[in-house]
This record gives C-alpha cells, sequence and structure tokens, in this order.
C-alpha cells in the first residue's frame, strides 16, 4: 500500500503541475485516504496534506495526533509537522505553500478551514477534484476487486430480502433488517438503507419510517456498505402479492431505461450520454417529466464521486471507471420504480458489478 | 419541536442582522438540524437554507429530494425551493440572498460548494459559527435532558468494561465490546471508541488495533454515542492488575487537575480560564510539555462544538453550556493518563453529567 500511495502522491504533484497549481491541500476525506491511507477524524482542528509539484508532500497535523499519523507510516509519505494548540495552522500551511497564485483543496474541505486558509494564502483557490476526479475515477485491479466484492454482499442482501416477509413491517423495520443482512453478507458496515413503501416509493430518498408495508404496495429499497473501504449501492423495487395500477408498465420502462444505458456505455462516450440514453426511454414512455434525477454517479472511496452522469457532462468514459446506473420514475401520492447496478466501464464496453435479479420480483 | 425550530430560526435571523449579515448560508449538518430539524446526507447536489434578517427563510433542495424535505415538514418553517439537475442552484441561492455585502455559510460547508457560491455572489464570506455557536452553545432543557441521558448511558458503558477482562484481548475486541455496551446502555448509536494499551495509551487519538492488552498496562478509552441525536463523550483510564511506574503519581496530578478546572467553571468566567486552571496543575508537577492539547470542546449535536476551552478564548461561560474537561498527561513509549466529563454551566457554578467513577480502577 505504501509504494502505491507514493506513487498516487507523484501522480497527483504531477497533474498539479500540468495545472499550473502551487499546491493541492488536502483535508481529512476520502482524497487524503486513497492518497496516504490516513484516516483521521474529521475534526475542528486542521489536519492538511499540503501535495507541491516537484517537493516533498507535506503532513501538517495537531501535535496530539502527530503519535497515530506516525502509527500509519504517514511519516514515510509525507514530511509530517505539527502545531500546538495555539500556534495557528493556517499560516503554517501558507508557509509550507510559498507563493502561491493558483491552489486546489479537497472537494470537502470544512469551509471554517477554507475561509481560514483563504485568509492567511493569497491565491485563487479551486476544487481538488479537478485534479483527483481523474486520478481516482479511474480504478486499479485492487480497487476493482474491493468493489467487486461490496457488489456481490448487496446482491446476497437483495436475495436474502425478498425470502424474508415484508408485508406488515414498517418501513424502518424493514431497514434495519437490511443494515443487519448488509453485514452479515461481507460488508464491515452499513452505509445506508432507503426503504419506501407505496406512495412512500416516490420519493427518491426517502427517509424510512413507521409506515407499514402492506399488499399492494411497490417497495424501493436503495442500500449498500462497505467493503476494505470501498462502497456498493444498489436498488431494486419489489411489489408486495399484487403491483398497483400501470405499475408493470413503469418497470418495464423503467428496466429497458436501465439495459440502454448500460448498453451506451463504452470508453470514450461523453458521461452524458449515458444519461441521455436512458432519458429517452423514459421520455418515448411519456414519463420524462417524472425521472427528475441524474442517470449515476461514480462510486469508489464514497458513494458519490466521480464521474456523475448528468446532461452537461461531456467528459469521456475512461476503462477503469466505475458508477451507478440507477434511472427510476416516480408518481407522486402512488408509487416509485428505480433500478440501479454498480457498473465498469471495460476495453470493450461495460460489465455489471451487481448481478441480483432484475426482473421484476413479487414478495410476500 | 416546529414551534421549537420556527423560534430558533427567528433568533438566527436576528443575530445575523446584528452582525450585518445579509444571509446565512446552511448546507447539511448540526447546524440544519438545530434550526429546521432535516438531516439529509451531504451530497455532491446543493440543499440550502437560506435565513435572512426580516425575511422568511429559504430552503434550497435538489428536486429529487423536495417530497423527502416536506415530509419532515420543512414546507412549514420555510418556502422550499427546488432546482433541477440542470439548473445552476448557486445561481439560484445567489438570487435568494439578492444583493448582500456580507454573507456567513455554515462552517462545514463543503469547499466544493463554497467555491461555487463566492463565484456566484459577491461578498464577503464568514463562518456562520459567529452567529450559530452562541445560540448553540447554550442548550435549553430538552438539549440537556438527552445530554444527561446520553452521558448516563456512557457511564454505564464504564461500569460494564471495568468488569470486563482486558487483559488478552486486543484494543479492537476490547473497542467493539465498547460499541456494543454504548447501544445496550442506551444510545442510539455508538460515534466513537478509542482504546490505547501501554504505550498506546500515549496517543491521545489512538486507533484501536491489534495489540494484545497485558498485566502492567495503562489503557485509555474514550468513547461516546448519541441519544435523540445529542452526544456523550467520557474517558477513563484505567490499570490492568498493576500500575507502571510513576504512573500512580502523574494519575492524582491529572485528577487534581480535572477538579480544578471544574471548580474553575462558573458564568462570566472566560473559557481559557478552565484550561489554565488544569494546565497548571499539571505544569506545577513538571508534566507541561506533556499535555499537548486543549482542555476541553463543547457537545450538543455535534462532538466538538464550541465553546472549546483553548487558552485565547476568551468568551465568557453562560449557564446552560455544555462541554468537556479532559486534561491529559502523555509519556511516549510509556503510558498515558486522560480523565474526561461533560460538565454544564449552571447559576452558581457547574455539574457533572457524568459520574462514573473517576478514582483509579485496578481491572483484571
Amino acid at each position: 500500500m505504501a509504494q502505491q500511495q507514493a506513487r498516487r502522491l507523484a501522480r497527483a504533484a504531477e497533474a498539479a503541475e500540468r495545472e499550473g497549481l502551487s499546491a493541492l491541500l488536502i483535508t481529512p476525506s476520502a482524497d487524503l485516504v486513497y492518497l496516504t491511507g490516513y484516516d483521521p477524524l474529521p475534526l475542528e482542528r486542521l489536519t492538511c496534506l499540503v501535495v507541491r509539484p516537484g517537493k516533498e508532500p507535506v503532513l501538517v497535523v495537531p501535535s496530539l495526533e502527530r503519535p497515530l499519523a506516525t502509527s500509519i507510516g504517514a511519516d514515510r509519505l509525507a514530511e509530517v509537522t505539527d502545531w500546538g494548540e495555539t500556534d495557528d495552522p493556517y499560516e503554517l500551511v501558507a508557509r509550507v505553500v510559498g507563493d502561491g497564485t493558483k491552489v486546489a483543496c479537497s472537494d470537502r474541505m470544512w469551509s471554517a478551514h477554507l475561509l481560514r486558509l483563504q485568509r492567511s494564502l493569497t491565491a485563487e483557490f479551486v476544487p481538488a477534484s479537478g485534479v483527483l476526479g481523474p486520478l481516482r475515477s479511474v480504478k486499479d485491479e485492487r480497487e476493482l476487486g474491493l468493489l467487486r466484492r461490496a457488489a456481490r454482499a448487496a446482491d446476497e442482501t437483495f436475495r436474502r430480502i425478498v425470502h424474508a416477509r415484508l408485508e406488515g413491517k414498517t418501513e424502518r423495520e424493514v431497514a434495519d433488517q437490511l443494515g443487519e443482512l448488509l453485514v452479515q453478507m461481507g460488508h464491515e458496515k452499513a452505509a445506508f438503507t432507503i426503504v419506501g413503501g407505496g406512495p412512500n416509493a416516490a420519493s427518491p430518498h426517502h427517509e424510512p419510517g413507521g409506515r407499514t408495508i402492506q399488499g399492494g404496495d411497490a417497495v424501493v429499497m436503495d442500500f449498500g456498505g462497505r467493503v476494505g473501504g470501498y462502497c456498493s449501492d444498489i436498488t431494486r423495487t419489489v411489489v408486495v402479492r399484487e403491483p398497483p395500477r400501470e405499475f408493470g408498465h413503469v418497470y418495464e420502462v423503467v428496466l429497458e431505461a436501465q439495459e440502454r444505458a448500460f448498453r451506451a456505455v463504452k470508453p470514450g462516450v461523453p458521461a452524458e450520454v449515458i444519461d441521455r440514453a436512458a432519458r429517452q426511454v423514459i421520455e418515448g414512455a411519456g414519463y420524462g417529466g417524472l425521472f427528475m434525477h441524474r442517470t449515476g454517479h461514480g462510486i469508489g472511496l464514497e458513494e458519490h464521486e466521480e464521474p456523475f452522469l448528468v446532461a452537461g457532462n461531456r467528459k469521456p468514459l475512461r476503462p477503469g471507471m466505475c458508477f451507478s446506473i440507477e434511472p427510476g420514475v416516480y408518481l407522486p401520492g402512488r408509487f416509485g420504480v428505480r433500478i440501479e447496478d454498480i457498473v465498469t466501464v471495460t476495453e470493450e464496453g461495460a460489465q455489471r458489478l451487481n448481478h441480483a435479479e432484475r426482473d421484476l420480483q413479487v414478495v410476500a
């Protein structure tokens, strides 16, 4: 891992140089894990990795976390510099950066830190995803292996839940059961469990609540966990005993949209083309206004990361990218359908990482 | 709750006016929960509450989350405005703010959002903690009740773990057991579990690992969870069978520092005075250089929030404030001691919320 992270740090420094950046400023986040393996709790005291073209990286840490940073070997990847409670860590970072005209900060850096850095460091600030997005979005074999393991564990979770009885349970109870299954099937932890039954299935990010699932409900289940730090994310929509009116048709439309989007994936294709492929099927069936979200998002150390499959994103897909394809149609007050797989771009086209049944499952 | 949140929103708008702010911009965070009860996952799509002096609050949400926002009643507290995938939500926020010279954004807003807002909105940006810190740091009766319940559950967790055998277990195993106990004793979830044994006890934020706890080890355990969204946080240091050399003396010094700091708490006293009270005891005993962190931090919807008990913080304590008092002494390569309670400021002085034994516990 240390060798791999040293390579990633070198590539990030090279990319920063190409972009005319004096430095990347990386606070605790998936960016920091990707570059160093260091994953402290994000807290009010500044921890900041400074990556500079042609120079050794510097990791600025609060004094009380120097032992933590060195215990994971951060001192073999970067010069570790610590600051005491009455020092100004922003001035310290500014001194490490030196004269700069343009610096990039991690996209999830807290504004409390960014606003202080902007006062200490006169430079244009841009998001680090411009540099790190292209690196992080193309997965290597080890990362792909972890994403595959996570996807398999999510598939198995779905296979178990369709054999559990849903009718008579609350959404919250089903969500809790999904959380337990995610871990039993091989995740280190469950990350999220959306369960929306009946009219709640029309709310894409519904928070599972006290509504009891009934016969005739469509139930959208969208869930995922972590394996070795990498995420799973799958959505399936089932019906309890019998489908509501119009449901069967909508399900076929969404399934077809998902398949068309999947077939559109190949290297060099702009990301927005995948969104358009799904959207055309849904618009053609007259449900365009009821598909109000993008078709997908990249996945890796974060549930949502580059590439985003959304109108306007013309960046070309590249082999090794991994993302969701998750079209949906939502009929307010009635039901919703979403079908989501994680896929990876191959040299020839794409592969699904999820293999749970996509054909409609009727459950008890 | 809705009435209480409406009052909080009104007080935040008044405080913003006093500070000469055109608006508070609040993205998903404890700030948003405090003001509205709305707690969506922080994701790449902008969700932003705009609080303006003398005007109704506006909640900007991505279209797919409008049903989620209205399901928790956000539309009774604010005008909910949604944006579609091809709209620019930053321009939308800028239009809602209108002409502004100074705006405040939540301290944990992602830089990816802040940098875009800074492009759309010509104004000085400052951290919202300047306005929300004073509001959030003084707890009302309901909040105090939840913090007391959380503290009691943490106390019980400690009482159980000292009767469990530690010797022969790895730090990771003890951390997992603490996680389970936190939930069994009444937390909705465990939030963090630091366990450092032997030399690892000298690393204040040690990540529990594979080291097996042995006789003669000091073991620092720092853990907490959530009750009704409010945090617990307690630290105790125990020894396994017999203390290492010098340990007993250091333990007495830290215990005395904790007690002196506690006795220094009363309304009107500057926060830094509490830090100084603890530090003087430790410096007087010749261990000043080995106490390298602040004495404490506020606690509430976040584990760490205002007030911070640190040199330089001259803000006066006020009744209802809740914070940790957690001095420590760390001898590299040998052992560490930290003792932490949550306390609340009363009209007369202070009360401890934690009551787990502070006298040294010798465990098996």
